[in-house]
């Protein structure tokens, strides 16, 4: 049964669910995750994803694509809130939140639900710590038109508030897989695939290396890089100039960079 | 005269006076910024710039560089403070702080200071409001060899502990010029340079567009873009594929796969 209620008190138990999702271990138990702001959840809706609770700030503007989201939550079984600015401050921990929130159900992100022959290019990360860094290879997917992002070992949480506003709506077109790399590497051998790691050791030239689809861009932990082994397991290494004093890039930057030379070279 | 002593006290004016280089109006009236970590003070040292603090740990590691560093810092007439983690953490606002910090003169930001002679790349960036990106441009721009990066109307401090962070070092590497977009045009226009952007409209193919060195590479603010104006004032406007729903990258992403195209073709 669909519902559409008011809150006004902070004490109340949706707003402590609801603040809850912050933490990794509550999402987890909970299986759900929050997204913040009209523009994230009309791609969310685009794509096919609807939230199953909407919560909107009680002094907002009207807006179509709102009364739209709010008809399709009802439509489909799912509550709608209305509460205060500071109620919904609390909530998505910004001082200046965006006027509507959405809570969804996590995805799948198992590997076995990857089909690689849907895209030429996806992205990897190995343990990938920072949840911006990790969004930001979300929205990058987007754009490369990748498959999705394979998420190695230990990396930051993929529905972390961080996470889903650095991807600017990605997070619900790119497909999302968490594996050890015990687990990901008899899965990539069991088809067809290319693994490429950005590398300084025994390198090609990233602008003449022969790509081929569908190619697995991998890059690795913000501090420590990839392990040596797991370099040694890729089909290609490839370097870009580092012309300055610093020996990397930011992992988010060395995915996009070769990405895009990886697109265009399949492209041409 | 030479100093090395400790602090023991919250209450020290020397650790008030740290702790207030986190706000950027205390950074701008002392003229002073924090960098922390190992690694970024051996860079800023190598590129010959000496903290005139040095804050460390009095449980830390002995390090041959922090040693050298230490010396050098004395040498040249600064101070050296011994104090706990628990202070330390105070002053770099980080639950975990590394074992050392310094205390760095802000350098001349004035446009007036770049020779565009330097470097065949520059990077551009106007009213970006993300310190992370900021330092991000400033690794890419190391990376790239590029000179420098010039901040156009209301920017985010590069001398924030965010931005410094995210440089990876390159806050002392790169050249940094802030100025209004009224003052920066007569100055391009002054000398040598092609302007390009990323853009939407009316853009060339980034992978075949005609740069040329000193090749200034723009990216806008990360909501809004660059404003029109600003767009149709350059040289060149160029554009990066958008396979998918989004039609824009993170503004440090942009920029990282921009400046390495332009960096492929004016070395080729």
């Amino acid at each position: 049964m669909n519902q559409r209620r008011q809150i006004t008190g902070f004490s109340n138990p949706t707003v402590k669910f609801l603040r809850s999702l912050r933490d990794k271990k509550h999402r987890r138990r909970e299986g759900k995750f929050l997204a913040e702001g009209l523009r994230l959840l009309t791609d969310a809706r685009d794509s096919g994803r609807l939230p199953e609770m909407l919560i909107m700030a009680e002094k907002r503007d009207d807006h179509p694509l709102l009364a739209a989201l709010e008809a399709d939550v009802l439509a489909n079984g799912g509550d709608v809130i209305e509460t205060s600015d500071d109620i919904l401050a609390k909530i998505t921990g910004k001082d200046n939140p965006q006027a509507v929130a959405g809570v969804f159900a996590e995805f799948d992100t198992r590997l076995e639900t990857l089909d690689r022959s849907e895209a030429k290019i996806w992205l990897v990360a190995q343990a990938l710590r920072d949840p911006g860094n990790l969004g930001t290879m979300l929205r990058t997917g987007d754009a490369l038109g990748a498959g999705g992002l394979i998420l190695i070992d230990d990396c930051a949480d993929p529905f972390s508030v961080e996470a889903v506003r650095a991807s600017m709506g990605a997070i619900f077109t790119q497909q999302i897989a968490q594996a050890r790399w015990e687990d990901f590497m008899p899965w990539l051998r069991g088809g067809s695939g290319q693994l490429v790691a950005a590398s300084l050791r025994d390198a090609q030239n990233y602008r003449v290396a022969p790509y081929a689809a569908p190619c697995f861009v991998m890059v690795g932990n913000e501090s420590r890089g990839l392990p040596q082994e797991y370099e040694d397991a890729c089909d290609l290494r490839v370097t870009m100039p580092m012309k300055g004093r610093a020996d990397s890039l930011n992992a988010a930057v060395a995915a996009a960079v070769l990405g895009y030379e990886v697109l265009a070279s399949l492209d041409s």
